[in-house]
């Protein structure tokens, strides 16, 4: 056989083709996925699922003239192995190489960002309303998932785009999963449009049936056109989206590539928003993927034999989460646990199989969930919200305005807290720090290890306000836990190492990074005390002054982003009690948006490990040393 | 006529009366809420919809056992004339008096807070959750507009709520407006299952033609009692919502008190979610609410006669802006502007009239509203989203996810920055500064007078990269504008009043209270400089360096929360340069949630007038005497 992909340049290439040729290039798709993805890890159930979609997506369209936003994003493996980076693919995922994402710097085919999820109708529908505007007439279409489309905003958009008489096609690829299964009242609805061929039947049954009704006939003569519209829309299937204003295609067969071309064409010719429906198969191709789609849905590097991946040597902090809330729970029937489509991710898939009546999956709907999380505070149970970092930017105004203001004992699990990796800019836990910290009554912890999140966990679930405890995505220290944990007292720091010349404040998985600055500085004659910081609010003030009296230097250590975070609050704590005259060195992620690569990488290049912080040690004392026309008797010299 | 209000301590009494004398309570809250509402100012027209359907609530449910939580909230005036707040009614939205809004602390009555969109029935599903888990069996009923309905909040709960079988009952009060008209395609729906008494007519027709198709009851036969659901609620009007999982009754007269209780009681003993589409009418029983609902939903104090209120001395920020738009519009035909049911208070109604294919209403819907117009900006658009503070925060993933980390240039238009008044916590626009300036990229501006506005949108529609604009409720200046007007230039602050002794670094409407300040100090010796910081972000340290090493003490002033806000980036631009040994105060809205009062008297209160600058300027250099030892040459004593 000829390997076509090698052929395909730019997604022209693929009108040369014939239908079988098509057909093997899929084949030639999935293999090369499951390979690359077998070594550098990525999102392969969802790409296998939209093989055949995508290439009748670029046969249908001609990008970058015209636009395709995909939802979410993380099924854009095709699209770019098919515009022009089959050849850096080899790179995804990796730190200077192509994202696992669309990104408008990576290529002109990538015409909008994305990550996080149902922003594609939203950012399709302004699209075409700029291309109205400019009298342009290009075509503009979004590609969004069952799960994504059960989110709040894709529904806003949807309501948005279906009064107007913009063109626009949204394709609903629907495959019954969104990271795990779908759930909520829409998911129902699919399945019943999918699953009844008795449905179809019945609607044309039901549509003869009315128009020889007597009375019906006379309605619709003297009611006219818009009435017909509306018999119809209540007749055919898909109405839910018609009533929505959008004009229904399907559902038709994602794996047939002729079928989906016409849809496309159909959709083009119509004018004004359309839904095209279209059924897939998560990880079709791949026989491990089929049978488990959601593992397949992320994934580490794998052996493409037996679909399995290495274990993890050491047990991660979302583990030790899992432990914690099946054994509090257990001894407290008040627990209950919710997720937005991340059982698996977060840990919470133990408790949802131990005590299923006090488990909550709401679908990519974090807004809803922080909110319901509210309300079960409200009427008793204390509830712990588990979700990652840069998903809850979603649910800032219900943290603060559903949850804070009221006071509500609801816990804030914070998973994926700082630098993620190869995910990239859309999804490092960057922000939590920074938009938790100035709610009023809010508190924001991070333990230092495995143990420490049992503490936190315990006094967060005593705290009779809002509570958050962030943790990255990283293996534990490997400590050990105990359970029951002694809680953490709110707002205390832990003195770790004692020191004389400086003092480093470090928050979370920098107290380890930290504590080895120490030690190389101590080698170098520097004294440098490392202080625990546990919690960013309520900051524990009084260490803070001990140190800053003691040492006259401050240095911070977190991994979130600078400006608003546990640096800024401790400057703001010096300047709050007139302590001028100390120095603060903060480090943290910079003010820019970081890219993908690998954590351990990310964090050395932002200076986050030990040696970096030791060498920014070393270069304030100097500086201090240099201000003060002495060294202090400290022999500082480089690291 | 005997006065029935009077009488009605707890909604116990209400059972008490015959149907005469609750038609006289209806016409006697109507009175009294007019009659407060034209001296207190605050929603007017919401709460005259919803008298009837107050009192049934309270008659078919046994409250504070049962739970009722209004959405938005600032249609709970008649709940708080039921429950025991009669006497305290008058002092509605003042301070120390009652809330506009429902709030736990006021009374046993208000179980849930609210005050933003599209909450009550996440809170709901929350708490009957929460009531299930306890074994509890209360009645657990969530009130919710149609316009805050088609947010996309209010659609996960939904949702999810139509999947479960949890019981809970939602009231849909469908007055065809949010704000100002509902828009969307939910909307659409909605208005045609109101308008259409032939809908009804139809679909029993239908309902009973197709048990008469053959195939049709073979096909009953054979696939039983869940198709049979699945017909009838194809068939039935609400079918949207049947659709979504829940049983609907309605659409029923939302000003008749017996037929929604009755629907209430039905809906009690249907057990799973039920959803009550109940048609009320905004404004009723005063004329000219009725003849602008818009107008009267949030009022000021007006005359009751003719409805009018006391013209505005000064013209608002917000008119600045809306003559700005218009402008600007005419000018560069890129320009579209965006608002979320807010056209009228933001000002963006001029520009709806005068450019309507560039106007976009979205409803209540920030998240979609903020993507879709980052979708505008990557199609060639220079978009303004006009949006009050406190709703922004709604759509702040929106902001970093789909506006930052691109850099595309959105303009967002913050109205209602800083202290807002009377509509208390839940509307304080508090937090923008504090969740924009992480955000890598975005630039963060205030001007200090209306002119300044003018040059900063100007500014900022030429800025490649994504700008907010904050702005205070509030009159402007009176300076005048000039139109083109001279941009600012970004990250340039402005030297108002130099100084020797310290210097002021002021935010938008702290400037002129700065000046004030810097007068009084100057009439007791005391040299104070006074900046126009102008930016958060990028801050201007050029300056902010000059003044800190001549003055060696910095006092920032802003109408934003403290943590993480423009002191938050003074300190942290002082401590990143190395400049220990400069004194700084940081001035503006603590880290606590802030009340209902008038504007001026809180920020008075907060010490943000010119006497509280000036008396915390005195206080820091008596304190830096102290200190030195001396009084630096500055007699300071009170002010």
């Amino acid at each position: 056989m000829t390997n076509i992909l090698q052929q395909i340049e730019c997604p022209a290439d693929l009108r040369k083709l014939s239908d079988r040729q098509v057909r093997q290039l899929a084949a030639e798709i999935r293999r090369y996925m499951i390979d690359t993805v077998s070594r550098t890890g990525g999102h392969l159930a969802p790409n296998l699922g939209v093989v055949e979609l995508t290439i009748a997506i670029h046969l249908a369209l001609d990008c970058p003239r015209d636009k395709v936003i995909w939802d979410v994003g993380h099924q854009s493996y095709v699209h770019k192995l098919l515009t022009g980076r089959r050849g850096a693919f080899s790179s995804l995922r990796q730190q200077g190489g192509i994202s696992g994402f669309p990104r408008p710097e990576e290529s002109p085919f990538d015409c909008f960002a994305t990550g996080h999820s149902s922003t594609s109708i939203s950012a399709g529908l302004g699209m075409a309303r700029a291309r109205d505007l400019a009298g342009d007439d290009y075509t503009v279409l979004a590609v969004i998932g069952d799960g994504s489309f059960a989110s709040g905003m894709a529904f806003e958009a949807m309501n948005d785009a279906g009064h107007a008489t913009t063109r626009l096609i949204v394709i609903l690829n629907d495959n019954e999963m969104s990271i795990s299964r779908s759930v909520g009242g829409l998911a129902g609805y699919l399945g019943s449009v999918r699953a009844n061929p008795w449905r179809r039947q019945f609607r044309s049954a039901v549509q003869q049936a009315v128009l020889r009704i007597p009375v019906i006939g006379r309605a619709l003569r003297a009611l006219g056109h818009s009435i017909k519209r509306s018999i119809k829309s209540l007749l055919l299937q898909g109405m839910l989206f018609e009533e929505l204003g959008f004009m229904y295609i399907g559902p038709i067969d994602g794996h047939n590539v002729r079928t989906i071309r016409r849809a496309i064409e159909d959709a083009r010719q119509a004018g004004g928003p359309v839904l095209i429906h279209v059924i897939t198969r998560k990880g079709l191709g791949y026989a491990p993927a089929e049978a488990n789609p959601a593992k397949f849905h992320g994934t580490g590097p794998f052996d493409i034999r037996t679909g399995e991946a290495a274990p993890d040597e050491r047990k991660s902090f979302t583990s030790h989460f899992s432990d914690f809330m099946v054994r509090a729970a257990a001894d407290d029937d008040r627990i209950a646990a919710i997720t937005a489509a991340m059982a698996d991710g977060t840990g919470l898939r133990a408790f949802s199989q131990r005590f299923p009546e006090r488990f909550f999956d709401v679908g990519i709907a974090e807004q809803h969930a922080v909110t319901m999380a509210a309300g079960l505070a409200a009427g008793g149970c204390r509830p712990v919200v588990a979700v990652y970092s840069t998903f809850l930017q979603r649910a800032y105004d219900q943290v603060l305005h559903d949850v804070a203001i009221e006071n509500l004992p609801v816990v804030f699990a914070i998973d994926r807290a700082g630098i993620v990796g190869e995910d990239g800019y859309t999804h490092q836990g960057a922000f939590d720090v920074a938009f938790m910290r100035h709610i009023p009554g809010m508190t924001v912890m991070s333990p230092k290890d495995e143990a420490e999140l049992y503490s936190m966990m315990q006094a967060a679930l005593q705290h009779p306000g809002p509570c958050a405890v962030r943790y990255p995505r990283s293996a534990a220290m490997g400590v050990g836990v105990q359970y029951p944990a002694e809680p953490v007292e709110i707002g205390r720091a832990e003195v770790i190492r004692d020191g004389r010349h400086c003092a480093i404040f470090a928050l979370g998985p920098m107290v380890c990074r930290a504590i080895e600055a120490s030690r190389i500085l101590s080698a170098r004659g520097v004294s440098c005390a490392v202080v625990n910081a546990r919690f960013v609010k309520p900051l524990d003030t009084s260490i803070l002054m001990q140190y800053a009296s003691s040492t006259g230097m401050i240095i911070t250590c977190e991994d979130a982003a600078l400006p608003g975070g546990l640096g800024s609050a401790v400057v703001e704590a010096l300047a709050h009690a007139g302590m001028s005259d100390v120095r603060t060195v903060r480090l943290g992620i910079p003010d820019r948006f970081i890219e993908h690569g690998r954590r351990d990488d990310i964090l050395t290049q932002l200076g986050l490990d030990g040696r970096g912080i030791a060498t920014a040690v070393v270069r304030a004392l100097s500086e201090r040393a240099d201000a003060k026309g002495s060294g202090g008797g400290i022999h500082v010299g480089t690291v």
